[in-house]
């Protein structure tokens, strides 16, 4: 197991490979927005501890930790001289290191058909996952820009509304609701973006607002409670959010926070847009309620970084997601389409 | 100025008057849940300083520091031979330590209209405060239990949902919202208590999980943005909050969080409650719209104590109450009747 920690200054891809190293690369997000650290893992396992602790996190960041997970198995088996058994045993430990993002499963189940075709067909595989993001999230953001020109005529600079951390850090890089900011920033829209917290991680406070500082966004981060009450202001013009899975008939899982958002959009009358790449989509999820949810350790809302908040005997329950129901989704947008649930449209 | 600690055993009232000491004794409520420490206030401006910090905090309790406080600077006045310009100044401070709540008002001009009539009316004017705030709550409770009996008649053991603390820390005891907890608990009919953390201050992680551990009532920790999904998913039968503010027309003003509760009981079909003394009713107030709504310093988001969360140069917004509409709120009940807004009765 080796694990190289470095402090860099410049902001490199959220997760890549390292052809000298022979390692998946990472941005380490526990790090920000003190320091901006890489991590070098060459240990499979070392990898699937990154992915459970949020090291790396995001769901189309996990697609390419899954695939490039995957060609890190491989690379480590032919090193080691393991067998099959482990390289399944290998790649089926990453595939379930996060239960509810379909992406960590769809990235390894990609590299993973390769396997048989050696560590270089398996990288090359990888790679592709990792390209086709970035790709992807450039058209996603600028289909999304141009969706809500057309869902808000009337808003020349954009007030916006986001949640926990669908930027640049979530995927390979740019970003897909961030992505969206991002496409909207460049055209000169964007007067403010409204972003929670997003207890108890606060991936919005420690990341959207760190990458929206390095965008120069104008931003404020609020307490995840206050959204609604912004938007019921006439605060915002929409809310942009990304997902973890989107079912076939448009109910979207997406970080805790994200359902009471929609419903303080619907009641405004403002729109509720989810920006998400097209493998986020899962047709064998026939709705919301199939969607498993994974519960994560209590501890994370009664402690802050080893400090109590709670009495000593306090109990906690602690949902990492929540489903949108699509009769309160405006429109999903994906790098090659627009679907409107709220409509009556599915997007499977 | 003298303020005195001490570390106490067992739970005195949230704030009372100590005729030794001639002192407003509060709990201090930063202090928990890792001590319970009372604190000895004889000088006017520190009990303003402690209502601003939210050593004391809760409407009813502030209704109560206000009545208080007018005592405290007739006392201080006399003691120190400071004039009656000085005693004005002084009470008007007290008056305005927080602007939301009305409460503080409320209870300021009812002991300052027997300033005339010298030290030991005020001080019997705000005591008597004291002693309806306790009684009321009790009839309060009792009321919202036998009104949660009728709108829910088939939870013979109630899963509730809280926000906040309208507990006996908010009051001089027993509590409103936690006191309808409290008298359903008495007759056996409290199955679990979900309590939101309430960011950016904690309360509910620090002083509803408290108390409810003190009254060994089952509850769950959850995130403010969870809320939404326990009520979704059908694991709470009934939402009840206490309110700062109600309006002429029903709306409510209550902890920032409180309005996307509402949103989602009213999308499950569940009862939204709200227990306040009638004092929370304010008759000048139209509606929501003209609640001014507390802006509080972002770095109570931005920070924890004294750890920065957030980057260095980001910026925050803070408001500290929200506004449920009417139409969104099942009942409001107080010690003396039960009004439906949401059937278009009007408490005022």
């Amino acid at each position: 197991m080796v694990v190289q920690c470095s402090t860099v200054t410049s902001a490199p891809r959220t997760i890549d490979w390292d052809d000298d190293a022979q390692a998946v690369v990472i941005i380490d997000q526990t790090a920000l927005p003190d320091r901006l650290e890489l991590l070098s893992i060459t240990d499979v396992d070392v990898l699937v501890d990154a992915i459970r602790r949020l090291a790396v996190r995001g769901a189309p960041a996990l697609g390419a930790a899954g695939a490039l997970g995957v060609a890190l198995a491989v690379h480590q088996a032919q090193d080691e001289g393991a067998d099959r058994v482990w390289l399944d045993a290998a790649i089926e430990r990453v595939r379930r290191a996060r239960p509810t993002a379909v992406n960590l499963a769809v990235g390894v189940d990609r590299a993973r058909a390769r396997v048989d075709e050696g560590p270089q067909v398996v990288l090359a595989e990888a790679r592709a996952v990792l390209e086709e993001d970035a790709a992807n999230n450039r058209a996603l953001g600028e289909r999304g820009a141009a969706l809500l020109r057309e869902l808000c005529p009337d808003a020349a600079q954009f007030r916006l509304h986001t949640h926990c951390n669908a930027g640049s850090l979530a995927c390979v890089e740019w970003g897909t609701a961030l992505g969206v900011v991002r496409a909207l920033h460049e055209a000169g829209a964007v007067a403010i973006v409204y972003v929670d917290e997003t207890r108890p991680l606060l991936q919005g406070t420690r990341l959207t607002a760190w990458e929206l500082g390095q965008m120069d966004v104008d931003y404020r981060v609020v307490v995840d409670a206050a959204a609604a009450s912004f938007i019921a202001r006439g605060d915002v013009d929409a809310v942009v959010v990304g997902a973890d899975r989107i079912a076939a008939n448009g109910d979207v899982a997406n970080k805790i926070g994200t359902y009471p958002l929609a419903l303080a959009a619907a009641r405004a009358g403002i729109p509720f847009v989810v920006a998400a790449p097209e493998s986020t989509i899962d047709p064998s999820t026939p709705d919301g309620g199939a969607i498993g949810i994974e519960d994560r350790d209590a501890e994370e809302i009664l402690a802050l970084d080893g400090r109590r908040l709670a009495p000593i005997q306090a109990k906690g329950s602690n949902p990492a997601f929540d489903v949108t129901p699509a009769d309160l989704v405006t429109a999903i947008v994906t790098e090659r389409r627009t679907v409107r649930p709220a409509a009556g449209e599915t997007p499977a």
